[in-house]
């Protein structure tokens, strides 16, 4: 039987990788790295790199061509044939005599990442393993010097696009945004909110800003237009907290 | 000037630590370490060997007693002042020639902890440097094999306090519940939610448990009634999901 071993990497400093991650890698027979389009190349040299920097020049590495999601189909729908076919090149992918392969995801496999459904959609079912990875919520609270939430209390962690459809949650104090293909923050009124952005976390050209969002907005605004068009593609995250929190 | 190190060190497990971890302790002058009631004396246990493991047996350990929160005060007023006091015995144990001192963290500084509050009390005030760690919310998940969030969804981190104060939280599809002192998932209607439960997460007392919560809320319980008085202490936590969801 074989064993998928989704392995979080953080978010792209290898010194994010833990003692479990690094043991994990070095006893898989076999590791698959996705090469995504020509824009996001640097992220792919970053995984052969961490492969490298564990396992040396030797070690099995499969690469495969990550397809592309289909933008004619609505959203929900998108996604699900995507993983399909990402299922499909996988399983091509990967030989029957491999019995520990290993996949390295960005961030942790639990926190806006796909690779848990994918593996659900193999056929004969491999046994998954997860091994936790620092995320950039750790990230960009630590490169910040803050908490999550205030004392004893919650937080929300959500999407640009549910920020943009829906607001501010009713009741939080604490709202931490992923995947924002914008600048989803400018739907809310920005005197009443501190921000707390970050960019490209824990690698070299790693990016931060905070202040109140009224007077720092814009420039995170700007500032990501510049990152985005110097590099050909961003992630970023912000924590968002209430003023009177 | 000095630097302070605060170091997540995951949830128990000595293989969490990333290599950023383990090469700031490396580096480090002094290495302060809290002696908790003998109920806790296994975590810190723990952060000794966490240390010897990096280090050896010559680390430049200080032990310290971690004052007990008064019972007497509210709440919120006794944390404030416990933070007072503890500030106070760290600034009597670390010597001004101490250039980098380095704390180790339960998970991760940003989440339900109060060593950046407690640092920010210090005067002079030292430089703090967080150094990111594995929290229970990545292992917790991947002990499970489960995502955090739902496709594209959002998840609200909370307190057992809070849920009992407040119940469900409004929209909410997904819920993680820490720093629960009994069972506070018992104030919802259990055929409405799925629970993923575990309890030393990552030690090698691990438990878990799940499924539905009006199926298994009371396993849940009796579980972590019999683990809490044969280990004389518990840190457990969970996720809720609406079977809706």
């Amino acid at each position: 039987m074989q064993t998928l071993f989704l392995i979080g990497i953080g978010t792209g400093n290898p010194d994010h990788l833990t003692v479990e991650a690094r043991k994990t890698l070095a006893e898989a027979d076999l590791i698959l790295i996705p090469r995504k389009g020509a824009d996001r190349a640097d992220l792919a040299d970053l995984r052969r790199q961490i492969v490298a920097s564990v396992l040396g020049a030797d070690a099995p590495v499969v690469e495969f061509d990550l397809p592309r999601r289909d933008p004619a189909l609505p959203y929900l729908k998108a996604v699900e044939d995507w993983h399909d076919r990402i299922a499909a090149v996988w399983a091509a992918s990967i030989p029957p005599s491999a019995k520990r392969v290993a996949l390295l995801v960005w961030g942790d496999p639990s926190l806006y990442d796909s690779t848990l459904r994918i593996a659900a959609r193999l056929s004969p079912a491999p046994k998954v393993r997860v091994v936790p990875g620092i995320t950039a919520l750790q990230v960009l609270t630590a490169a910040h010097g803050i908490p999550l939430n205030t004392l004893g209390g919650d937080f929300t962690v959500t999407t640009g696009r549910r920020l943009r459809d829906h607001g501010w949650p009713q009741g939080a104090t604490t709202l931490v945004v992923m995947l924002d293909q914008g600048a989803a923050f400018e739907v809310l009124e920005g005197s009443a909110y501190h921000i707390w952005w970050g960019a490209y976390l824990g690698m070299a050209n790693q990016l931060l800003h905070a202040g109140r969002l009224d007077e720092v907005g814009a420039e995170i605004r700007s500032m990501r237009q510049a990152a985005r068009a110097a590099h050909g593609w961003i992630m970023d995250i912000y924590l968002l907290r209430r003023v009177d929190a």
